[in-house]
């Protein structure tokens, strides 16, 4: 019988009648002919709850006690999700990580998965039971103990689940719709994509589009598992949401396939480095050791033995980033006259498969901005994306421009 | 290293703070040299909050289900537990039902403990753990699934575990400072036993002192287990609470311990009986089939073939006996000329393993009622205890009569 993974993240199992709402989209996958295994993330708040009573007991948190106490929100939402379906007249049995088993790795509060193996699900399945609730964010160490995923965990499972099970797709359902070219939000000609291939939906993910966690995009390309985002809160067809699979899958790649912005980025400037081989090594290391993430970077020319040298980091991570420097220069690491934080700066990504094989999107982009007035800062480039830095103030009209100039507004 | 078995109830890990105060005593206790297992229940509240949920969700509650999700509650308080002695410096691990592993029979909701094999929590001990806190009132099944244990699971736990693990002593910590002759709200002298045998806890339990279940002194008594009752709310000493142990450590025994009483009690009366060989059978047959516990029974003698039957039951019981007699009546099984249902009684006992040996305790206590004018109902008796039912207004002054005439209020 063919399988699907359905995974409801933590609005849609919010409370009693959430669940049972995602029970009945459960049972109609049932009746579709689908052996079903649904994956489920702790009621709204319970979590956050948990961490709370966790932190005020304790300063230096074990991490083994931390992953047994908050993986218990998981559980109760697979229980209470079992009943429901149970109580629909569909045979459905909840599963705790360890006993799946979900084997991780022992780094707890942010394992990794090493194994599934499917024997017991398997056999629950030909003794008749239609349905295993999973609960997810969570699995069992080497060393016996309970380990939780860390961010996305939930999502993660979902994917390591269909690749285990051998499940034809796996529905991950949440509080939007599908993938969209850009934010509607910004763009009302915003279109949500019906297809997207795993190595867009990755860029698109670490931009700041917030449907799915770039780990288990990864997992999904990884293992060619067919991933479908979908609202919760809608009945879903088959033309519902938006699937993540294979670029072979897409007939017709469009050039461009979205737009996305990030409005959390600053742009540092060290003014007047002095300029010597390995200078940029000595820079870049003080800042990865202090825990910054940098993301793009440019070199001005140098000019008589001294240099700016400008990257971009998240806006929280500034006040980190001058204390690297400062420490750095103060031990003789690095020499420079000062530092300029700007913080309003956004940076503007447009991303797509089909700009392999297709020249010009970079120039086209430049081209556009340059005729609305935006001046660019900082340029990064990669296989499938331009990103580009510009002032804050033209992030609207920017995501606007280029959406309008790639015709993403246009069903192809 | 000597072992002890620490048990905290609802009341004494109600929240963060109380959980902290429970720690500072196993704390101590280490520091005493023990190697210390810490049982603990769910916090205040949160096992209701997920039985709600359950029968909110499904009508038909599947046992499986319902144990995997309320043993969640216990699960937490364990991982705080450990994270708190973490924190005051003891190395702490917390254990679920099915890492220790707590074999139970696979009756869901009302599981038996089979086995609580050592090797795991011995290999920790060696390892440097100082306390292993476990989640109590839980365990695991022969099919892999999770069990609870039902009405006072996490005492049997605790009990359990000081057998298992040859624990010098079971400490309960409980909102009481101990177990009394006779309630002490009734009777300003009723006096604080520092120890009392098994066999009268047992009778003192299941008579309606709600200090320990019976379930978990059978047990105590079973395996000779130590069991110490005492107050989460003071600072333990070597004299604290009471001590349930065997008799032969009990030095000098009272002729009587306690004096106890039932509010919740109804005297049932069927009229003019027809009498035959059987018909008592028939009619305790129907009504246990129909679930009630009958306690106390006496026939009267009978005359021209007919005869009265009296029996007591708890008061929530009264409408299911009253519909299992008239089925019985209709169907023929029985022939009776009506049913007389009396609530405004109850059943006062005394207790003491002394009595075995004493004659005249029965007899002393019926002179005693006599004496205050209290008419006794229905009378049973065992080897260590005399049970009377009585007018239900009689209940303070035959309790306060009976403390007196056997001497309770002075130590001995």
């Amino acid at each position: 019988m063919p399988r699907l993974v359905m995974k409801f993240g933590g609005t849609s199992v919010a409370d009693l009648e959430h669940i049972k709402n995602a029970a009945s989209k459960v049972k109609r996958e049932v009746e579709n002919g689908f052996e079903v295994i649904v994956i489920v993330s702790a009621m709204s708040g319970k979590t956050n709850e948990l961490i709370a009573w966790v932190d005020e007991t304790s300063a230096m948190v074990d991490a083994r006690e931390y992953d047994a106490i908050v993986s218990s929100g998981e559980n109760v939402t697979a229980g209470l999700m079992a009943l429901s379906l149970q109580e629909m007249g569909v045979p459905a049995r909840s599963w705790q990580g360890w006993q799946v088993p979900l084997k991780t790795t022992s780094a707890h509060g942010a394992a990794r998965i090493e194994e599934i193996p499917s024997e017991n699900l398997d056999a629950k399945f030909r003794q008749g039971m239609q349905v295993a609730v999973v609960a997810g964010f969570q699995g069992i160490g080497a060393d016996g103990r309970i380990t939780t995923l860390g961010r996305g965990g939930s999502d993660t499972t979902a994917v390591a689940f269909a690749a285990a099970m051998k499940a034809e797709r796996c529905d991950i359902y949440t509080d939007v719709d599908g993938v969209y070219t850009t934010d509607p939000r910004i763009e009302k000609n915003a279109r949500k994509l019906d297809k997207i291939s795993y190595e867009e939906m990755l860029e698109l993910a670490s931009l700041g589009a917030k449907v799915l966690q770039t780990r288990s995009v990864e997992l999904a390309m990884r293992f060619k598992v067919r991933l479908r985002v979908l609202s919760s809160f809608e009945t879903a067809t088959d033309n519902s949401g938006t699937l993540v699979c294979d670029e072979e899958e897409i007939m017709e790649n469009n050039v461009v396939s979205g737009v996305t912005y990030s409005r959390d980025e600053a742009k540092m400037t060290l003014v007047s480095v002095a300029d010597r081989p390995g200078i940029a090594a000595a820079i870049f290391m003080a800042l990865a050791e202090a825990g910054v993430n940098v993301d793009m970077i440019v070199q001005n020319i140098s000019e008589e033995g001294r240099t700016d040298m400008t990257f971009s980091c998240p806006t929280d991570h500034v006040a980190r980033a001058q204390a690297a420097v400062d420490t750095a220069k103060s031990s003789g690491d690095i020499n420079f006259h000062g530092l300029i934080a700007d913080m309003d700066v956004c940076k503007i990504s447009v991303v797509g498969i089909g700009m392999r094989s297709h020249a010009g999107v970079a120039a086209k982009m430049f081209e556009v901005l340059s005729r609305e007035g935006v001046n660019i800062k900082i340029i990064t480039t990669s296989e499938i994306k331009v990103s580009v830095l510009v002032d804050r103030k033209y992030m609207e009209l920017s995501v606007q421009a280029l959406h309008d100039a790639f015709e993403l507004g246009k069903t192809t």
